[in-house]
Parts: C-alpha cells; structure tokens; sequence
C-alpha cells in the first residue's frame, strides 16, 4: 500500500507549520512538486526552507511536474467552468502517475499552501487515485490575516462567510456580517457602491505571515483607495499577490 | 510594556501546535488559566501535556481564576443576550486585573482551544487591557474535522459558511450549499424536516484529533439517527461533548 500526506504548510511562515506536520515531512520517501506558476517562487522557497530545517539533504526524492495549465489566474480559479474540469482531468491523471511512481510501502507527500481543506485541489485530485491519503492540516491564509490584525472572525453567536472575490462583486450577502474573500483578482470591495460599503471596514493583508506581509484596516469607504494603490504597488514590485480580507459590517457587537 | 501572547493550541492533538507557538509559548512567564466549566477536564489536561513538553517544570508561573460564569453552555454561549454582555463585562476586569499582575516587561498568555479567531472571546476581552496583544493562530477544531475527514470545505469556486446550531434550527440558508455547525447544543441538523435535509450530506465528528475523536459521515437521512445515538453514549461516556460538522448539499461539483 502507498501513503500519500497532503501536508498544509502555512501561507508563508516557515514557523506556522505544525509539530505534526513536521513529524509527517520526515517520514517521507518522496515530495511532490506541481509548478504552481505565478506563485512558484514563494511556494518553492517556503517549501526549500521546510525541507532545509527539517530533513537532511539527500535523505528524500523530489519528483516535479508542472501544472497543466500555465497561467492558472484567481479568475480561472473561481469559475466553475468547462476549463476547470479539463485542467482537474488533466491533473488527476497526473496525480495517478505521480503516486504509481512510489514504490510499495514507499510515502509521497503534497506540501501545500496554507491548510488543505481551504481552496486547494489537492485531496479532491486523489479521490481517485489507489493510495492511502492523510490530510496534515496547516495554518491558513485566513487564520494568518486574523491573527495579523488581531481578529476574531465571527462575532458572538453569528455566522462568518469565506468566499471569493468573483462572488462578492455582484454585492455582499445580505444575511451574513462578517465575510472573509479570498481569491479576489481585484479588490472587488473597492468596486462596490458606497451605499452597500458604508457600514463596513474591511481588515486586508497581502503575503501575510511573510516577510512580505503588507496590512491595512478601516472603514471600506476611508481606506479603500490606500489599498487599491497599496496593492497594485506590491503586485508590481513582485509580480503577482496573494491578499485577503475580511469585510466586517456594523453594527459591530462586542 | 506588558506582552500578552494568545496562544491557539489546537483542538485536541498537542501535535497540531505550531512551532510559532512552541516559540511563544517558551517566552511566557505567566500563564493564565481560566476555568472553562465542562470543558476544564481536557482543557486542563492538553494545557499539561503541552506545557511538560515544552517547559521545563518550574521556568514558569500559572495563574487561575475561576469562569464568572459557571455553566457556560454553548447555548448560552451562542445567544447574544444581556447574559452574555454581563459576563463579558465581568470577565473583561478579570483578564486587566491579570495582566496589571504582570511585571513590567513580563509575558502573559492565554493558551486558547483551537484558533484565537473562531469563536473565542479572549481577544475581545484584552481589547481594552493595557497590553501589547498577539495573537499566535493555531488548528482549529474546523480543520482537524476537515482533515479527519479529508475534506476540501468549500467546493470550485464556491463559499462555506461557519455557523452555530442555534442559527441552523430554524433552517438552513439557502445561497451556501457548504456550512460547518460548532456550538450545538443537540444535533440541530437531525431535527430539520426531511425535505430540506434530503439531498444534504453530513461530516461529523466529536473530541476531534483527541484520543477520543468519534466520526461518521454520509446522507443526513440515512446517518442521523446514528450520529445522535453515537453523541449521547460519547457524552454520557465522558460528562460533555464538543462536536462539530459540515452540511453539504448536492449537487456536488468536482
Ligand atoms: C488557491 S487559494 C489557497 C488557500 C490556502 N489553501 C490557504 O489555506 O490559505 C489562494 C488564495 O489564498 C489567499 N492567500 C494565500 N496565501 C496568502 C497570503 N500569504 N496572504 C494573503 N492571502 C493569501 C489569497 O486570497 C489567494 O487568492
Ligand atoms: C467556543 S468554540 C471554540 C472553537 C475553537 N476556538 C476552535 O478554533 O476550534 C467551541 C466549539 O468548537 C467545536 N469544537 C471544539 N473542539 C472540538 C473538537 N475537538 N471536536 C469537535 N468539535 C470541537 C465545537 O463545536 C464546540 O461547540
């Protein structure tokens, strides 16, 4: 039999991963390693750094393939399309060769962003796929964004939301205060009429955890453009973002 | 200047702490205990194992005082009331009366079940305590159900929400097909009529990543009955209960 770890690594500090996760890594014959595109830099250095603290070089096999689609944009990603079934196709079948590659009673490993069970593919990509699967959780980049600006999600007794910025732009939900957007290609808060967004603040942070981690707070309608022009100045100097928000309406109880 | 670290301890498993936690939770020279009523037992017990481990017995101060509140149920918990607002405003002198204890240039902390960002109140209730706050965010009972299960929470694209039992009796929402329940007090979901629970599908799971974790899964209409048999015996097995679950309604994308 082949055990595959899908292994949650944070979304960007080596140190948000878990005792568990790192008990998982080492006992690992093989990590797998899909070329994610746009994020690929600081996927692979997060993960060089994980296998650099925390195994021995040589004491593991890397086995790397690139995604079969190149410019998987945040976009692509939230639309449940005729495009996104054929790229999950083509990936499964890629999932299944990478793990008949294992030798019996060998270990594989997915190490990904943030915690798995939070938009990421990986465990519905090995459904199908004839090995023993265990889910590490890690720290996501919603968790991360809370703890940077020291929130809690929910309010006392009432529900929070975690969407994505595609579905937020056509308004927020009416019966939910509290929304997390993930996989927003464009600040889809700063497009809404300021009727919608004038009882709101929103709590935003880019590459949080990171040593890239930029952060803003407040009312949607006072900070809004800081953020537009904070983001697009951070997307130019790297050259893609990863950001998150939650946009938090009021009346806020205690 | 006084530090006061929050500390998410995970739900259960001492191997879901962080390594950022292990670090922070090294530099503490006060930790704070506040007795949580029916929980105190496990609590207390994942607290010790985590605090043997990674202290050395004497390097550090505990500090308890009881919950204002005795039988704090999730219930109680989940109603935004004068009640709550009561207890919270008690509660809050408690924790300023802990951290003033603090020596200048000492570190406090709170080590809180699961994530400090999904209902938990104690950074709520160091808002308005003089201290410098941070927050150290750590695996939820949400993952370690998601994982245990190895659950994607959300499907392509789509939201999930996070809600309490209370806020599901009356029904379940309409525009989100994926909704994790914490705080119920009773199975809310086996109670709903047939028709609404009919193409919907339940992860559960108790005492989750703990020695104790009990799960089942499946069609709400053919499990349920099970689930509720199965939470009765853990909780009259154990004195208390804390469970929790995803509701999926199909049709299910890839
Ligand atoms: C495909 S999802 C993966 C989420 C990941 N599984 C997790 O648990 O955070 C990618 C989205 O996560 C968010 N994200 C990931 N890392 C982030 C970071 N370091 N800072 C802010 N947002 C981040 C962004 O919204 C991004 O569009
Ligand atoms: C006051 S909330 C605290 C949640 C915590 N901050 C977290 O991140 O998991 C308590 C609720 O969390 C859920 N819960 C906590 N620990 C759990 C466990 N080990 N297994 C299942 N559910 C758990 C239950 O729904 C319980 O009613």
């Amino acid at each position: 039999m082949r055990t595959v770890y899908v292994i949650g690594i944070g979304s960007g500090d080596p140190d948000h991963l878990t005792l568990a996760a790192v008990a998982a890594l080492q006992q690992v014959d093989v990590f797998f390693v899909i070329d994610k595109g746009e994020v690929k830099e600081d996927l692979t250095a997060l993960r060089a750094e994980i296998l650099r603290r925390h195994r021995e070089p040589g004491s593991y096999r890397v086995v790397e393939v690139a995604d079969p689609v190149r410019d998987r944009t945040a976009a692509a990603y939230t639309e449940y399309s005729a495009a996104v079934v054929d790229w999950q196709d083509r990936r499964g079948a890629q999932y299944a060769e990478l793990v008949a590659g294992l030798a019996d009673g060998e270990t594989g490993a997915f190490l990904v962003w943030g915690d798995p069970s939070l938009y990421d593919g990986t465990l519905r990509l090995l459904d199908e796929v004839d090995c023993e699967v265990r889910s590490i959780p890690g720290i996501s980049s919603v968790q991360a964004l809370a703890a940077a600006h020291r929130l809690i999600l929910n309010r006392v007794g009432r529900p929070v939301l975690i969407t994505t910025g595609r579905r937020i732009a056509g308004g927020l939900p009416a019966d939910v205060d509290d929304i997390v957007v993930m996989l927003d290609g464009g600040t889809a808060f700063a497009q809404l009429p300021d009727a919608e967004v004038a009882d709101v603040d929103v709590y935003w942070g880019a590459y949080v955890g990171s040593p890239d981690e930029v952060l803003a707070a407040g009312p949607v309608l006072e900070v809004r453009e800081e953020i537009v022009r904070l983001r697009a100045e951070a997307r130019a100097r790297k050259g893609w973002i990863m950001d998150t928000y939650l946009l938090r309406r009021h009346p806020a109880d205690r």
